[in-house]
C-alpha cells in the first residue's frame, strides 16, 4: 500500500469533482507540506496570521485578479464550506446589502436550470426570504437554457438575479450574461461558477458576486472563492436587519467580517490555499485564461464531435448545442447494459470516473482545466471504437 | 526555494495553531496526495462519494471512536468552518433539539472563561437566542476558573451549558465536569475542545456535544470534529421552529442533514480528513489516549516546573495551578524588552513561535500532541538558561 515516490503516470480521470490537479503542482505541494521555504515546518503547520500564510493568501488573490482581470471595484475573498455554504450565505448577505441600499429586503430572483441552482433557490425559500423563480427547466429535465426573452420579468424590487453558470450534473453552461433590457439597473447578477471558474474568460465587472468552489478546476475541496462588488460589502447592521425582519447571517460567513479579516476570521486552510496559489501561478505561466480557454474549447469540440457522429447510438440530453457545457459532457447510450459495458471497458483502458451523477444516470465526462488534451483524445478514440463495435 | 526532499529536521515549533504534525504522517500524506493506494490519482482528487473516500471518513470515525471510547449513544461527524462555525451552529442546532424535546426554545447558558467562550456567547446573543452568562472571568483577565459553587445557578429551562474546555489564548483548562448538583437533569453539557481534543481522556457520555477544530492537536485546518448525543439529532422541523420564533440553521450546518449524509452533504475536504485518519491511527499504534496523556502531563510538568522556579522573573497569569492548561503554557517576563529578547534568543536556537496572542501579549508555548518531549526539554533548558542570565 505505502507508495514511496512522488511520480505517477498521467491520470485519465474524468470525475466531476473533486477532480485531477496538475501533477507538478501536487509534487511541489507535497514538498511544501513537510517544509515550506526551507523551514522545518510545512505550510499547513503555521499560523494563519503569520507572514508566510498572509503572503499565500495575498498572492492567491493577486493571481486570481490577474487571471480574471478583476477590476478595482471588486474584492476577492475565501471561505470554507463549498457551494452549499454559498447557497445560504449569498441570500443572507445580499439581502442585507439591499436593506442598506433601499431600506427594504426586496426580492431574490433565481434561474433554476439544473440541480445546483434548484438547491440554491430552495435554501433561499427555506430561510424565509422572498424568492421569484424566473425560469425553471425542470420539466425539460434541465436539458436547455431558454433565451432571456422567455424568462419571467424581474420584479421592480429585485435585489439580485442568481444563476448557476455551469450545471455540473446536467451539463448546461451559460454562454452569455442577461442583456440590459432584462437585468434592469440596480439588480445584481450573482453566479455560481463552481464548475467552470478559470476555464474561460469572464467579464467580472458585470457581476455583483461570483462564488466558486475550488475542487473542480483549480484546487482541493475545502475552499470557495468569492469575488464581490465592493459596494455590496456595505450592509445594514444587525439592528436594522432585525427591524426589517431579515434573519441575521452567522458570523463565520458574514462577508464584511471575512473581508475585513483578509479571509482569516476563522482559520483558513492554508495548505488548501497554497495549492490554489500554485494552480493559479501555473495558469499564468502557461498563457493565462486565453490559453486555457482555447484548450478547453478544443477538448469539448472533439469530444462532442465524436459523440454526435453516432446520433442513433450516443444521445446528448442537452439538445441545444449552444448551451452545452465545455466542462461536463453528459451523454447516454441506448440502454443501461451498454452504459455499464461502456464504463467497464473504458476503465479497463485506464479511462476512469465516467459514470453520470446518481440522480440522472448515463455517462458524464468532466474535462476540467487539468484534464489534458491527450486524455480527451484517448477518450475520443474509445468513444469511436465503442460505437463501431456496439452500434447495431 | 524549491525543496526536493520529504525529509526535515525536528521542528521545535510552539505555535498555537495551526501547529506541527508528526513528520511520518506528513510524509505518507505527501505520497497519497499524488497517488492513493496505487492509483494514478491522489486522495484529494477523487469524489467524496467514492468508495475510497467513504472509507477514509468511516475509518477516521472508527479511530476517534476507539481513542475516545465513544459510546453507541453518540455519533461522530465532520464539518468545515472551524470553531467560528461551531459558535453559530451549536446554538441553532441545540435550541432546535430543545424545541423538539420541550416545545420551547429554552435558554442557553455560557461559561465565559476566555476569549473563545466569550466569542461563542456573543454569537448566540447576536443571533437572538436567550443566553445566560453563568460565570465570567473577564475581570480577572481570564486567569482562573472559579469552582462550580460560585457559578450562577442554571435556569430551569436551560437547554445546554457551554464551556470552552481549554482556552488557547488565556491558558486555562477545565480539569473536571460540572457536578450533578449544578448541571441538573436534562441540561446538555457542550464543550469546545478545539485545543485539547485527543490530548487526554474524556468521558464522552457526560457530554451532549463536543466540538473540536482539527488544526491544533490532530490535523490541518479545514475540518472540525463533532461528537453528538444521538438524541440531540431529533430536532423540531422548520415549521415548528418558525412557530417558536427560532431562527433556522443554514442547511450546510444542519447537524441531522450532515449526519444523514455521512459528513459529505457538501464536499468534505477528503485530503484533510485523510490526515486526520493517519494521525488518529498513529495515536492508536502508539498506545492510545493513556500514552499521549501521560506524555502531555510530563511535558506540562517540566515546563511549568521550570517557569515557577524563577518566581520573580517568570510570571504565570493563570495563578491557580489547578486550572493551568497542559496545552498552552502562558507566561510573562518583567518587561517587554526582556520578552522580545526571550523570543529572539529562543528563535536563534531554533525554538520558534513563542510569542503570546496579540490580544494578551507575553509568551505562549503550545505543547500539543505532536510537540515532542525532546522539544519541550530544549525549551526548558532555554527557560533556565535565560533566567540565569537575565534575572537581576
Amino acid at each position: 500500500m505505502a507508495q514511496k515516490s512522488l511520480e505517477r503516470s498521467e491520470p485519465n480521470y474524468f470525475g466531476a469533482g473533486p477532480a485531477v490537479l496538475p501533477t507538478d503542482v501536487l509534487q511541489q505541494a507535497a514538498y511544501d507540506l513537510l517544509s515550506y521555504e526551507g523551514d522545518s515546518v510545512g505550510i499547513g503547520e503555521i499560523s494563519h496570521r503569520s507572514k508566510p500564510a498572509i503572503k499565500v493568501i495575498d498572492d492567491t488573490k493577486a493571481n486570481l485578479t490577474q487571471l480574471l482581470n478583476i477590476p478595482d471595484t471588486h474584492e476577492v475573498f475565501f471561505m470554507q464550506g463549498g457551494g452549499t455554504t454559498g447557497f445560504s450565505s449569498i441570500v443572507y448577505n445580499l439581502i442585507a446589502s439591499n436593506v442598506k441600499k433601499t431600506g427594504k429586503p426586496g426580492r431574490a430572483a433565481y434561474a433554476v436550470t439544473g440541480s445546483w441552482s434548484k438547491k440554491s433557490a430552495e435554501e433561499a425559500v427555506r430561510l424565509g426570504f422572498d424568492v421569484d423563480i424566473v425560469v425553471n427547466t425542470k420539466d425539460k429535465k434541465f436539458g436547455d437554457i431558454p433565451p432571456y426573452n422567455e424568462w419571467k420579468p424581474l420584479a421592480a424590487d429585485t435585489a439580485y438575479l442568481y444563476v448557476c453558470d455551469n450545471e455540473t450534473v446536467n451539463g448546461t453552461e451559460f454562454k452569455s450574461t442577461p442583456p440590459a433590457d432584462y437585468l434592469h439597473e440596480g439588480v445584481e447578477l450573482v453566479a455560481d461558477m463552481s464548475s467552470n471558474i478559470l476555464s474561460k474568460k469572464v467579464d467580472v465587472s458585470k457581476y455583483g458576486l461570483i462564488m466558486a468552489g475550488a475542487q473542480k478546476n483549480i484546487g482541493l475541496a475545502g475552499l470557495t472563492i468569492y469575488i464581490i462588488k465592493k459596494s455590496l460589502l456595505e450592509q445594514a447592521n444587525d439592528e436594522e436587519l432585525k427591524a426589517a425582519n431579515v434573519p441575521l447571517v452567522p458570523i463565520a460567513f458574514h462577508y464584511p467580517t471575512v473581508v475585513k479579516n483578509n479571509s482569516a476570521y476563522n482559520t483558513i486552510p492554508i495548505f488548501t490555499c497554497h495549492i490554489l496559489q500554485l494552480v493559479t501561478k501555473r495558469l499564468i505561466d502557461n498563457g493565462g485564461i486565453d490559453a486555457i480557454q482555447k484548450l478547453n474549447e478544443k477538448k469539448a469540440e472533439i469530444l462532442y464531435g465524436a459523440l454526435t457522429s453516432y446520433p442513433g447510438f450516443y444521445t446528448l440530453p442537452v439538445h441545444n448545442p449552444a448551451v452545452r457545457s465545455n466542462m461536463n459532457v453528459v451523454f447516454t447510450l441506448p440502454n443501461e447494459e451498454l452504459e455499464a459495458k461502456f464504463v467497464k471497458e473504458a476503465a479497463s483502458k485506464g479511462l476512469s470516473a465516467l459514470k453520470g451523477h446518481r440522480s440522472v444516470g448515463g455517462m458524464r465526462a468532466s474535462i476540467y482545466n487539468a484534464v489534458s488534451l491527450h486524455s480527451v483524445e484517448l477518450l475520443v478514440d474509445f468513444v469511436n471504437e465503442f460505437a463501431k463495435q456496439n452500434a447495431s
